[in-house]
């Protein structure tokens, strides 16, 4: 059982081997800048976390966890876009369209998601693929809500724009460990508090979403309810989850 | 052994049946827009074709026909964009952008790739879903290529371009009928052929490409020499290619 950072090198290193398709040619230029810009690769991490405490090995979920950190950055590049957010920097660096041109980065995030998709095919069992490919589509539906200003509540937004994906990789850490499905509901009931956790801490970064609705404080006490229901999921589960719990307590409080 | 046209019922028949997942919501509109604004449908016919003349059955082959059109469809759309080609009109319509707004636009596109690939998945082996996945990211390079200038010669860049999807369009249907891979290579050379005759006379009808860099005349006779390797590869294939010679002649005098 290893600890998040340890997992962590695990994602890093596996995402600095990741070699793009050849046919990708110059692209794989910006492709690259987005992918290695200092993301915190939790999504990754949580998916190798989740596959050894449902017995699994780090090592066979890597394929998804790479995966699920290329969906991840392909949805931040569009989303950076002047057509979308419009937002000139992402983590203290000039976003992809900014540094590259908006052609550019437009097909960038292109290319990030069907190599994505593509590592979600490493299995010989078709379930990984399909989790990726759904929760994909459920974040880009979240996205078309989010930019056409749907009346939907920021509960419901965030359960398709962020939650599909946190709760995709707690789902493909329990495929890559052979958890069977009628096993599984559980662990995806830990992943779906996980992402409400991460998103209100991050409107509380970001100053939007939550933090704009309910104010800082009542951000934190989403984010707060969210962690308690996570350790309580967590609790049900007979395995060792403490590198899950460990995940919760770092997201609760992290600043950035 | 069925008839261009009746090959052609058969996809739009499979188009207009296609359930795009329910969490897209409203967005399946623009989707929807996308699809059905009268394209040719050339890469799934020649998928279905191309199975028959294997000795498979052209519906087992819809989900990959199906897949390409899908993935066709989602370069149009996002070619359209205006950091792109910025296109205000397709086919006599307004492009999705100009129809549905440009962030609409862009997930639309994003969406339709995802979907997409989702068909590619519908077979037990993993062959087709890889061979769809390597032939869209050959066709993003292609863009790239496009997009930046690159000093490549116009035959390299349609071959990714175009030239991919098309080739996937008989690889896709050689693995439906179960071709072995050995037995695939004069097949995937006529496929070849007829990714050039397609974009030469596609050159012609815009004026640009082979039209621009030869003159029309010229262009025509890329395409007439293209044509005629198509049947030699045919000719040379045991197996009746009729429909394939078919549509052959149909690309070669088609005028939009």
């Amino acid at each position: 059982m290893r600890a998040p950072d340890e997992l962590l090198a695990l994602v890093e290193d596996a995402l600095a081997e990741v070699a793009f398709s050849p046919v990708l040619a110059g692209l794989t230029e910006a492709m690259g800048y987005a992918v290695t810009g200092g993301g915190k690769r939790i999504r990754p991490v949580v998916c190798l976390a989740t596959a050894e405490a449902a017995g699994g090995r780090a090592e066979d979920a890597l394929p998804a966890a790479v995966a699920l950190e290329l969906v991840h950055t392909f949805s931040l590049v569009h989303d950076d876009l002047p057509s979308m957010d419009d937002d000139d920097e992402r983590r203290g660096r000039p976003s992809v369209h900014v540094a590259h041109g908006e052609g550019v980065a437009l097909l960038a995030g292109d290319a990030l998601l069907v190599e994505g998709m593509r590592f979600g095919l490493s299995y010989d069992r078709p379930e990984p693929a399909r989790e990726l490919f759904e929760a994909t589509l459920g974040m880009i539906g979240g996205q078309f809500l989010d930019v056409t200003g749907a009346d939907v509540s920021l509960a419901d937004l965030h359960r398709l724009k962020t939650g599909r994906l946190f709760a995709a990789a707690v789902g493909l850490g329990l495929w890559t460990a052979d958890v069977p499905a009628v096993e599984q509901a559980p662990w995806r009931a830990f992943g779906e508090e996980l992402g409400v956790l991460f998103q209100a801490i991050d409107d509380v970064i970001d100053g939007d979403g939550y933090a704009a609705e309910l104010g800082e404080d009542g951000a934190r006490e989403v984010a707060a309810a969210a962690a308690h229901r996570a350790h309580e999921r967590l609790d049900a589960i007979a395995a060792d989850t403490s590198v899950l719990g460990a995940l919760v307590d770092g997201l609760a409080v992290r600043t950035a």
